[in-house]
């Protein structure tokens, strides 16, 4: 038995986090619940006291919004970290975070252990347990649903058995995640790929056939990379995100339907909405196309792909993850700017930038009589991009002669 | 001087190359006219015959359509090529067929030369030169347009002096080229790339604001990798193309705006349609989700960004392009079945997809009872997974004493 | 227990394998032994009698040498595979053909399952375990040695106590694995990895200081990348291999000590002997640099480094694959030639190599008065080529008013 | 003409440089001759007064080898460089330097242009027009020899004509340039790929048949990536560069053959020696093994790559260099230690390798029984890893029924 242990469970305030609560106490330990509050919207002071109901020694409701915002979503905004080309990393960046306030708080608490919620088959349950083991190695992890094994309907004989109250949405099909960064949603009818997801599967965002039949325009001011005001009005970033949630929401952008590969080895269909996110990154990439030099914006995507697969795959605080952020701060300071977005029937059309760092140059780039390019100048470019080529086939073909 | 030279030359019907039949005329050069149909939907016998009229010895129109939809957009399709994340390759995608057929007429008649009517700062005079050289590397290219280097009034005046007719849209701002896998779009207003482009500079998309209130549902059946029936009906490729390029621009989908890197080393603002290219890329991209196994599918996109970048920066006849392509033909045996495609306000959203050789697997997917999926599988897993992360840690930041 | 099941066992002759017989046994099976003869340099036939000594009831020695050079070392040759830069493959590469076997004799001999020796925190088990169930999922695959968990001492009474014989050379420290592409090390006094690897852990090469003083010269003939005569003499890609590793062995080439990454997620220290691979790489290496364009050459060394780590990874029988190979077969049909090698002091250094595919081209190469090179088509490609970095430093410096 | 304008020249003391000091004053420019020392070992006084000789107005000899070695040579080291896996980047590093300082010259000597003395064929050219235009675009780029073109005889006899001395080596058949990271030669009998080398081609390194008959070994120290010390001597490293070229030179280190594809399409054959950089940089690849994460070793190599190309193809002052650069140093704070190296005949073996930030854990990767990994881990970790892969053969091959 675990007697006089301590462990902080990061408690959502649903009906697997409330069983583990007990589940814990009858393997001994004193439970520590700790819920983070990263944008999902939901009252968060029911929940904090759900958890000393239902018997934590002690509740944690932590506001890590802007912190969430500052030092995880805008890593996803500026890489531009879009999963296997269509998942904006919704859960897999808050889940570094969460693990990180998890350890803090067992840090001073003086707990033995660290436990979540996460059942064994999906990828949550190795991003916790892999950045709680980066954090504090001495840390024990348990994963309460993981171990017990119990069907729904052991869970709920276990749960009235313990005076736990059982959720009135319980048979909601659903198994949804939600940050300011976006939302998640899984099982159900979701599980057949050639079923259209139901209207019902949405919460974030209007269906195409309700949004307004005007469009809003919008500009998103960027410094450094950094998203500083909306139509001029200087705000956090959180904020940002989540009036971006809204605004966009509202004409449906950021619907994605998304068969995907897990980190477990198994493909799921997942249903993710990310109003805020999308608007941002269209805006961010249009701006990055105005001032980044060809040779950068041609490799800065390399970078972004193992980015968002280090993330998606737990490995947050693997020492390559910050060597890939300081070649994202390092591209950033020329990212300055204002993009004009349009938001109309789920697309945020990013219809004008301007920045000054723009390399466009339209001197340069004019057909008009104010071309300042020098025409000629391609004609020893082509003979030499193409000599290679040209080599190539002199040789296999035994065409020509002569080169140059 | 060129007396009893021959030149083939890649003819539109536009100003341009009309006044380069003449301007090869000067040079001492019997010019034989040549036409490509890739599916530009303009009326070539009128192109055929101007080229004699204004002086050509000669005067072809191929119809290239469908070669180039299986040879070309065919490798679009199934590599996603999508140019810095924006530009599904137009232009590109057609110089080097158009190289390919130039060459071809060129050393049936006996030519000598090949010319075209690109700039001095475009990518297509890169292209077709680089592609004529590998092809033939003993044929001459001549550029007449970057040569003479006049100004529009002086090509107009000379136009004239040799009655050669002045097209009547003549003060169109734009520069246009189509295809069947798209059209683009550039120069006049669009050289600001804060104003937004204005409808007229479009031709194959509907306005969002016109687009049906009610979506259109199709379905696209695929057989290793080839799109081949359009609800239920099996068509040639050139025709779905040119199909879907009508029902997906009547939704308004395929509208891109791009701030782009050109080879030339300056950045240019293009407008771009491709309706029928997104529609089935994203179809396409849904079934290589549902069958492709995950390190595929996260290693594809490293072949796809290359051959993008050989396409674009006109390495067609590359000996790299044919093994990018060897690469590509292997994983599409795999792209079997049917993607349901929702055309509506601007998107073609795939609501559902199935395969005969799908690797979703409901029993190990679930979250039912239905469950197949080890549980247990996952701590051995996570243990390893992060091994390396653990012990960085524990050795860096002198943390916890064993490891395990 | 396991009645009238049988097992196929892949068996080596020492005494884990032996031990593993009985073991089986124990639990109810009826166990074949079957033993791969991939060069490893043993007296097999002594192994198969031993075999049924110690109770197999049957027991098969395969010759697969020319199946392993070519279908396996010949994609490590023609790939450069070297993991993490120095590690050319050995145990990885016979892997997944051992496997093959297996499954085959498994199959004719209507087995149940599949076991092999390795312990638990190798990369061998997942080669072999990850490759048997991609050839027959419905085969069980069984690890005695990593079940028992036996300490050394523990694993030699059971021998004893079952008189299965104790091998002469049991207090080697090493732990040794052998095919004809190389010779693997690891254990004992290796595992400190600031020790100098002492000379009773190699076998296959002299040491630099018993070497001949007097190099030898030969030269490897090459067709579409297959090494197919030596010194002018045809032979077979096994007996090259392996006349290689005797003669470049001599000359002490092909050491290789190495502080690797392994899949399950530590750090070792092994020792390679690699003469023959090391030797034949050198030479592809030259001739590719001579015959593949430089976008192919450059561009390949990505498919190298994934086709190297799948392998490694285990990964052999993924679908990715065969197409990385598909990649690398489509760029070998112009690896033709020979190259001369001079092995001398631990060297196989190509000191020439000529082909009738060469893309070297001396009239373009040469600074005497035979040049061919235009001179002037530099100016024009450096104006462009640089044109992106000056556009930046313009603008981002504001130095400088006017571009061109 | 060019009255009253001045010229920075980059100044070698050869015979090109010192013809193209009187060609640009026959073009009307006063020429300051600048004379860089990146550690080629000449006599530089002589260099700086041949210049005012033969009519320079001004003649700098400027100190750069450790500013090379620190920002230069550090990067290439760090970054294993290897341009094609085989050349370390002599001139390509140095360029950039040069071109700076002469930038540098340029601005304070109130200069209107730069000039060097490469020919259009080579690389060089490039790597100087890129960084000065990048550094300053105001400034003019003269290059003379590949403006007069003239033969090796008119060369000759202006210089007699104008009295400019004729070097005693002029019959050398070989183009060298060399800094303190090695030296490559060109031309001559080098020319014939099939050809060996012959002796007089290397000058840094002692030919096998003649190195010591016993070894050096000494210890380099590293903190943060930086060599610091050798044989526990503090040193800079711009002197432990040039006495690891006589240690390891001696020893016959560092001699490279090189077949290489330059940036302007041709092919050439190169030779290199670079005994300091090799032993360096073998060391540093030793201690990132024992110091480096799995992920951060895997993906380094990718940046190290671009890197490398960057370089090579003179885009050191793009601001992808600096990114890249960002990547790198993040990676280096681990890299801490000694590595001990064999230098015998040609090679630079380390033997062993120690660090206070090792990863290499002893008690995980024995195989006595101290061991401290988990066997059994890597049961449930070989059934995720291998997942995909067996789903795969299931669905492809209809084999098996059950999956997990």
């Amino acid at each position: 038995m675990n007697q006089n242990k301590k462990v902080v469970l990061a408690y959502s305030g649903g009906l697997d986090t409330s069983v583990a609560i007990q589940w814990l106490k009858d393997q001994g330990y004193a439970v520590v619940a700790c819920c983070l509050d990263v944008g999902e919207g939901k009252d968060l002071d029911f929940v904090k006291e759900k958890a000393l109901t239902v018997g934590a020694v002690d509740s944690y409701v932590i506001d890590a919004k802007e912190e969430f915002a500052q030092e995880y979503a805008l890593v996803a905004l500026q890489a531009h970290t879009m999963y296997e080309g269509k998942y904006p990393l919704v859960s897999a960046l808050s889940r570094p975070l969460i693990a990180k306030k998890l350890v803090e708080v067992a840090e001073q608490s003086g707990a033995d252990a660290v436990a979540h919620g996460c059942t064994g088959k999906g990828n949550d349950q190795v991003r916790f347990e892999v950045a709680i083991q980066a954090l504090n190695p001495e840390l024990e992890v348990i994963a309460p649903v993981r171990e017990w094994g119990w069907s729904r309907e052991e869970e709920i004989d276990y749960a009235k058995k313990h005076n736990i109250p059982i959720p009135i949405n319980l048979d909601s099909p659903y198994s949804i995640d939600q940050n300011l960064w976006g939302r998640s949603n899984e099982c159900g009818v979701l599980e057949d790929p050639w079923t259209a997801p139901p209207e019902g599967a949405y919460d974030l965002t209007a269906s195409l056939e309700t949004t307004p039949n005007a469009p809003d325009l919008i500009e998103i001011e960027f410094e450094k990379g950094v998203p500083t005001a909306l139509n001029g009005e200087k705000m956090a970033l959180s904020n940002m995100i989540l009036k971006l949630n809204d605004l966009a929401g509202k004409h449906g952008v950021g619907r994605i339907d998304h068969v995907e590969n897990r980190l477990v080895g198994i493909k799921s269909r997942e249903v993710y909405e990310c109003p805020g996110a999308v608007t941002l990154m269209n805006a961010h990439k249009e701006l990055e196309d105005l001032t980044l030099v060809k040779e950068l914006a041609h490799f800065k995507p390399v970078i972004e792909k193992k980015l968002t697969e280090m993330i998606y795959e737990g490995l947050w605080f693997s020492p390559l993850t910050p060597a890939l952020q300081a070649f994202l701060k390092e591209t950033q300071q020329y990212v300055n700017g204002v993009a004009r977005v349009k938001l109309f029937k789920g697309h945020a059309i990013v219809e004008g930038r301007t920045s000054p760092n723009s390399l466009y140059n339209e001197k340069l780039a004019t057909y008009t009589a104010e071309d300042e390019f020098d025409h000629n100048a391609a004609i020893g470019f082509i003979q030499l991009w193409g000599l290679p080529t040209k080599v190539h086939s002199m040789v296999q073909n035994k065409k020509g002669e002569t080169v140059s």
